[in-house]
């Protein structure tokens, strides 16, 4: 039996809820509630000694990391719905997406979602109970994401991961001439990378930056990943955020 | 037919370079001196446009990045001498393993690598070659990284870099209460990464942080690492650094 451990359908959570949509694998929905810090909870902690969701369990089996639960997933069910290709050099181009996704993506847009949204939860906690909370996260980097998040991060910080989320869409963009997908032909796991962790929320984040005229295929592969089922259906999964924390393209308040 | 550009037997180029070897694999060998800035030139970054070694080129098709050579190697060659478990779950064991190597071990390796021994190449330039230099480096981020290295890296982030190999040496000293390797029984591409990267240079740079008494199991592991023939047959290739340049254990001179 699979079960995921996950949060909202955004970033690290979405991406492997498309990947079990897309290939059609029946799994049981396990919701870990970040607003109540449940990823830090002795259970969880348990489950995840780093205290991160998502984590997918395969009979009793704990896979951590996303790109590697995914991979994982293609290695146990490579006939359903395939996201790698079975071509070992447009594999090799996938992982090498998977690792620029993973390295040079991820952590840029992610700091921007902390500074507008992370950072009002991490304000609206009082001294002494955001000083327990933090006893309790078990990564250093973690814990100093969090700080960062309540004093606010530098903005040298933000304008530098600004410029890097545009060098990736002007790399994707590029990319995308060889299309319909990142892979040519393939729809991959790449693709499914890439809009987990910023085709979904560049828009949002940053209207100026990437628009139909700036990036004419990049806006048409957002559209038509929102347009498959398995997309629409992981995308369309409970959300508890406050509304108040949708802040994409403001200042956090 | 099999060819790899890479440098000197260390890091990177030692990553892939093990992997050949341990699996048997026949090749020829393209060394790109970097000594000479070759990684530069217009003959390599038609290559890679990054301008970085390692590159294997499989019968015209050029495949990047170290893991993704390594895992390329593994779906080419699957019945040769395998390095990834057949496993899914130990496979996904490995792929963790690697994305900690890569993310969270190499580049603070490779920040006191540069700073004890590229910041001596990037100092004996004149300052007028250097900037022409600088001017064929692709990747913004390398060229920062040269800059610095002729600046010199701030201690605290040196000190920071210690701290993170330091916290990955003892990760690993734990994980080989179950070894041998570091997935068990079985050898994999994860033993490979964290020697190429880390198990080979730690006792040369911070002799006094990983020693017989402080990490047993890690100091054991490092010698039988050094004692199977295909990593003793990579260790063995060309070294052309000059030998002034060997100040592992010391400060930049």
């Amino acid at each position: 039996m699979l079960a995921l451990y996950h949060a909202e359908p955004a970033a690290n959570s979405l991406k492997v809820l498309i990947a079990l949509h897309e290939k059609g694998l029946a799994f049981e929905s396990r919701y870990v509630d970040l607003h109540k810090f449940e990823q830090h909870e002795p259970w969880f902690v348990k489950i995840n000694p780093d205290g991160q969701v998502p984590v997918l369990d395969h009979d009793g089996a704990l896979i951590v990391q996303t790109t590697v639960i995914n991979e994982y997933l293609e290695d146990v069910f490579p006939d359903q719905n395939p996201l790698r290709p079975a071509d070992p050099v447009k594999r090799a181009h996938t992982r090498v997406w998977n690792k620029f996704c993973d390295e040079h993506v991820m952590n840029h847009v992610s700091m921007h979602g902390w500074h507008r949204m992370v950072s009002i939860i991490a304000r609206s906690v009082e001294s002494d109970e955001f000083e327990q909370l933090m006893s309790r996260i078990p990564l250093k980097e973690q814990r100093e994401k969090w700080r960062t998040a309540r004093s606010g991060f530098a903005q040298d910080q933000l304008d530098e991961a600004t410029r890097k989320i545009e060098v990736a869409c002007n790399r994707v963009e590029a990319a995308l001439a060889d299309g319909p997908w990142l892979i040519g032909d393939f729809y991959s796991l790449a693709d499914i990378n890439f809009f987990s962790y910023c085709g979904i929320a560049v828009g949002r984040m940053f209207p100026e930056m990437v628009t139909a005229q700036s990036h004419p295929r990049l806006t048409d592969w957002v559209e038509r990943m929102r347009a498959r089922p398995g997309v629409a259906m992981a995308l369309a999964g409970p959300d508890h955020t406050d509304p108040k924390l949708r802040t994409f393209t403001g200042e956090a308040r």
